[in-house]
């Protein structure tokens, strides 16, 4: 069966996103192959934890530019000294965050993906190189073909982080990297790499080391609509990929378990 | 160094807890073990993971009764079709929850607890037969005691989770079990155990399948003042304790990166 895809892309002014889109419709109709959902049962051996999550602030950057978290004192009246407790008002796509398929035309939301879709082994994909002469690069299949002539070939039921040292820029207004236009200019995946991860090598989940599956100056978010349009889920501002081996870590994706969230904040763990 | 207590116990009418104490400072001055921080590398296997973590949404049960939890569409304007994204509120004490021990009295934050705490050799410890009797049981030393003539040790570094299947009430008032005066009635840890967990026996986490880690009548919250304000974690309304041997399973308690929470829903994954 033909998973569901972005049924139109980004046609107009798109407020939340804050840019013009004129591409039409990407994928309609498509018919791609929905994951691979029963991973054989494989024994799986650690002795470290590598904590891939950014701290969570209200000056985290974000997609928009505009800040998307808050945390507030809401207790009213007496408490006992020494006692704190929150609440936190975010939008869902903010911070180490999972996007669930149901984000961009898929159907699962976050609480709906089983667990076993949500680990595997990790392959890391470093792309700095061409970051550093491009902040537009994309990892393309041929940068996939070329990895795996180094490091064999990408695990069936694996995930992929594509690494682009971008995380450096966390701090400052590089990492939106907005241009005069309001432009971003950072790396993420090529448009022809969802196909290719999800028919020729049945990878379940990637990650980012950026604001976006996409790369900044999309107009339609190809890989957001064939991506997580078929079922799969990403991780976007994910941390500390250079302190990864290429191959080797097991990725834990612990997203949020909220029922009918189109992703949220995460805790992302590697296993190694 | 004596880590920082609950300087003052809840001692008039507590408006978030919706009931009046009348116990003195219970903790103030002692000195307790500061948890095990650098635990030993050590190799772990597993071959699948259990979720044990209930899925959050508006009805999901609260301490207080009240909803702590809502999810809405806050986007303006067109969107393309498929396209979601919400926006979270929530107390951070909501769901399966890490209470982080900055929420009675300790010092760390949620996002301040290194990863090296949040893993560990889990102890399952079944104390249904007392609650089918009592529903105010606790969990005391001696039951440790009584489990471990069975089981064994438990482990340095280790989590333990109570397992007194209240979990089968979660989907009914039976869940908080409020009397007519207010008073709630479930079981939960025993106020003599922190101490012998963390002086005995060097536990670093634990856990309840309850909305709280002090029984349901408690006034003064003697479990959560002494474990969290020593600088441990507790994670509460954790599900499916019950597909758990008691001994075997690698607990990850995934909580939440959010800088100076005090907890919050948690992804909790058992690995067996």
């Amino acid at each position: 069966m033909c998973a569901p895809l972005c049924q139109e892309a980004v046609t107009r002014h798109f407020n939340r996103r804050s840019f013009l889109a004129s591409a039409a419709a990407v994928t309609a109709g498509a018919c791609l192959p929905t994951p691979v959902r029963a991973a054989e049962p494989k024994t799986i051996t650690f002795s470290k934890i590598v904590d891939l999550t950014h701290r969570l602030s209200p000056d985290f950057p974000t997609f928009t530019g505009q800040p998307q978290f808050s945390l507030a004192d809401k207790n009213m009246g007496p408490r006992p000294k020494g006692y704190h407790a929150y609440t936190w008002t975010l939008a869902e796509h903010t911070g180490t965050h999972m996007d669930a398929p149901l984000h961009f035309g898929g159907k699962l939301s976050a609480d709906q993906l089983p667990v076993t879709d949500l680990y595997g082994p990790l392959a890391v994909i470093d792309i700095r190189a061409k970051v550093q002469t491009d902040p537009d690069a994309r990892l393309t299949p041929d940068d996939i073909r070329s990895w795996e002539k180094k490091h064999g070939p990408l695990p069936v039921g694996g995930i992929v982080a594509m690494f682009t040292g971008w995380e450096e820029h966390v701090a400052s207004d590089m990492f939106r990297n907005a241009d005069a236009k309001g432009v971003m200019h950072f790396p993420g995946f090529h448009e022809e790499t969802p196909d290719f991860l999800m028919k020729e090598r049945q990878i379940k989940g990637i990650c980012v080391d950026t604001l976006s599956l996409d790369y900044g100056p999309t107009t339609d978010f190809p890989v957001h609509c064939r991506w997580l349009g078929s079922g799969h889920w990403g991780m976007e501002c994910v941390a500390r990929l250079g302190s990864l081996p290429p191959t080797g870590a097991t990725l834990i994706a612990a997203g949020p378990m909220i029922a009918g969230s189109s992703g949220g904040p995460s805790r992302v763990l590697a296993l190694l």
